[in-house]
């Protein structure tokens, strides 16, 4: 794509009274727009990045077999009811038009249920897992973290369905691994540590993925060794010793949770009559597990933990394009040209180029790739063209090499 | 994918008190879930259909040039009440947890104009273009026509920005014929025609994408020389003369508007103040179009258009399978294993198909994929194993024909 065609503008300030990292840099990047406290658009760039975070999390899921669904924002009260969480004060709601009062979904349990009666009838049905992408709502308090907690956020949530425990426990171990490997392919695996949390009736404990971050509001206490982290919510000695940990061992963070995978048990399906019957002819109500992922939120926590005093840092697996091509040409059309042949040859080798072509001193175009982040910089200049070479910088370390110009595309598919 | 390992069921009745065609058909194929009147759950074969959709719309989009964004639901008000719509009665409005109102988007002119204030400033940054395709909200009074109207449905909602009106009509004409294309691609461009509508202070008419249908809510004369229509808001003999047409050549038509697309002008951008300096370094206000279209409205509408009275007919463009494999193996080891050897087959030679490997009569099999809609099915048994044949059956047309088991890949690529 073309710099020149971009319609969203870089920007050297961030607007007053955005304090959170991750919102001050995708703004002044030109990814987002804040509309509100808590609630951003997503502007080409910044879309980009979130709709390659979706699909790298649909794959997982599909992996998993579990099928793909759209539920709807809008839930009826009566289901709410029958599960004791309309009164819950996360609640956005609304009116119909003849007064009926409505909420907007912020998890989706009881509407999943609620269908699923109408699917779900024998032992011979289960298991399966059922997952969705959607828009979530939730009356936030405080929204100041940037797109880490917003009023209205990019939510994955899974639920599964199982005719016993120890068949939602086999479920709920491939989840953790497919969570794992999310993490890992949108380039925040290291940094986030599968943490036991708070369970519940059914469960001792729930997991959470946190990524460890300054920007984060959790404190968790993290075991390198074993990998494995616990939420400060939970962190007696009685669970230390339940883990096999030592308070000497474990050290203190600030963390993101990116994610949480919870077993329910038959809260839901009791409360909703989401029940089949066994080999028996026994009608038992069905055991469930749920799990969450938020894509927007892991796209601020990537732009949190990677991002640095010089703006944004992308993963290649998330960046909006892979190569940031910066043509010095000035008045040199030589440059110019070979500038835009080098732009149609990554092109047609499968490469994602940004290619800035604006009349622009070399200070704007260095300053705007370093904000955007894109992994790889191609740098073509005169100097550079008289030697039949091109510089490329790694966005991430900042080292610089010198490539000859018609090795490029290779160079970049290799690395 | 295995019949049995999709949850939804299929069933024989719709809902009490759901009177729509479409939503009867894609409720009893287990395509969607009506979660309240004109609130639709995508189960994932309703999603394959809706996704397919929206990917043709999206390829459409972007071979316009218009940049994909993601806006937010959440709307605030001050934006609104610049444009005077605020006070509109379609919306559903909410509060923020500190007491201010907040609407739900049905529409985003006010909020994509009110971003771009920060991303346009000159001429140079003009023309562009952007979409996005989204969830969008209306408090519908009547809400009877299943996801033809919706008080939740998918939208894409185009938004152009020029410099002149010159410019504007320029590219509205190559929008006319996106859309033109879009409809065929999805199935429904024989029935559905470009239609003059009302216009506003900008422009003399808009234009409407009319699906003619029983189940439309609008009416329009046709003109099918001139494959136009005109809708019964402006049908006078002024605007017959206008657009050259005589009475007598016009039939009258229901219809449901798939698209629309208008010249707004100059209406947002002078009340939101997004203008900028011309050649001259005089300030100007944007001129400009939008254009919308509706994902889940174009489904109901080939729902409506197509199905027939054994249930659904998908277009091979849209269909969430294009082969229904029904395996009438019966206790024939050998029907069985063949079946499953032509469905890895077919799914070896990439083409989508949905294996009927459940042990259940034929006429259950069969009535459920005249009820789904595939375009077509392949019929395995006994009897024609002993011939090394199948029976493929046209969905449309009922058509069957035998082919040689070692030739159906190859029939069905080539069909």
């Amino acid at each position: 794509m073309l710099f020149s065609e971009i319609f969203t503008k870089t920007r050297k300030e961030a607007p007053k009274g955005e304090v959170s990292k991750n919102a001050r840099l995708l703004i002044r990047a030109g990814f987002i727009h804040k509309e509100m406290a808590g609630v951003y658009a997503y502007l080409p760039l910044g879309l980009r990045v979130l709709s390659k975070i979706e699909n790298i999390v649909r794959e997982e899921m599909n992996a998993l077999g579990a099928q793909e669904v759209l539920l709807t924002a809008l839930q009826n009260p009566e289901l709410w009811k029958k599960s004791d969480r309309w009164e819950q004060d996360v609640w956005f709601k609304t009116q119909l038009k003849e007064g009926a009062e409505v909420g907007l979904g912020w998890t989706q349990e009881e509407q999943i249920v609620h269908a699923l009666t109408q699917h779900v009838g024998s032992y011979k049905d289960l298991p399966f897992s059922a997952y969705q992408i959607q828009t979530k709502f939730r009356n936030e308090e405080r929204a100041k973290s940037g797109i880490l907690r917003g009023r209205e956020f990019r939510m994955k949530d899974l639920y599964s369905f199982h005719t016993d425990e120890k068949d939602l426990d086999m479920f709920y171990k491939r989840v953790q691994e497919a969570y794992k490997k999310i993490f890992k392919r949108v380039g925040i695996g290291e940094q986030t540590v599968l943490t036991f949390a708070s369970g519940g009736a059914f469960s001792k404990y729930s997991h959470e993925f946190q990524a460890l971050s300054e920007a984060g509001e959790d404190t968790v206490y993290v075991s390198r060794e074993k990998e494995i982290g616990i939420n400060a919510e939970v962190y007696t000695d009685a669970v230390l010793s339940d883990l096999g940990l030592h308070k000497d061992s474990l050290t203190e963070h600030k963390a993101i949770e990116v994610g949480n995978i919870f077993k329910l048990g038959t809260r839901f399906s009791e409360a909703l009559g989401l029940s089949f019957k066994d080999e028996k002819g026994k009608s038992q109500p069905t055991v469930m597990g749920c799990y969450g992922l938020g894509p927007s939120r892991v796209m601020g926590a990537i732009a949190e933990i990677l991002g640095d005093d010089r703006g944004l840092v992308w993963p290649k697996s998330v960046a909006p394009f892979q190569v940031h091509l910066i043509s010095l040409a000035g008045k040199s059309t030589d440059v110019a040209n070979k500038a835009e042949a080098l732009y149609k040859e990554l092109i047609e080798n499968g490469i994602e180029t940004l290619y800035d072509d604006r009349v622009a001193g070399a200070g704007i175009k260095f300053s705007d790739a370093e904000l955007m982040g894109i992994p790889t910089s191609i740098i073509i200049s005169e100097a550079l063209v008289k030697k039949e070479a091109v510089e490329i910088k790694d966005r991430k370390s900042g080292e610089v090499k010198e490539v000859k110009i018609n090795k490029v595309a290779q160079y970049i598919t290799d690395h």
